[in-house]
């Protein structure tokens, strides 16, 4: 669970968000992600692992830690950053 | 984690969160939450309580629980609810 508080659209922003969505996206045991952003407020992106292992090769991946450390001097304020294990799931839609 | 998706200003829902956000911070182990929305897109809430029995605690409440029921009926398109544990935490402030 990333939570993170930047301006609106920072230099270079939604060409390395495209980016990083493509690395993502090509780990096996990436399971998606969902991501929300109140205007002037603060973003929530949740991704979703198989485990531990795929969530260390996104950490690992060093166009993603340039990336980050990009993020840290230019883009973001503030961020956290929560890492869990999911215990259990429920949904509903009535779509 | 909850993950939402709802017309923007449903009958009663304001009403209603406010009366959430007051029962839920009386509950001892209730560590705070964070929640964002994309207008016309989803919404993503996240809690953090210290332990099940806290957690426990708000999922029992009687009025959440008749609040849940409403939301269902009314007020939802669709969500998805995701309980997990926080394994480990990182965070940024540069203000």
């Amino acid at each position: 669970m990333f939570t993170s508080i930047r301006p609106d659209n920072p230099e270079g922003y939604a060409e390395a968000l495209d980016r990083m969505k493509e690395i993502v996206q090509e780990i096996p045991g990436f399971l998606g992600y969902e991501s929300a952003r109140t205007p002037g407020g603060i973003g929530i992106t949740v991704a979703y692992f198989r485990d531990e292992a795929s969530l260390a090769v996104w950490r690992q991946n060093t166009e993603h830690q340039a990336v980050q450390r990009h993020g840290r001097e230019h883009w973001y304020d503030a961020y956290s950053l929560h890492v869990g294990k999911v215990e259990r799931s429920y949904s509903f839609d009535r779509r």
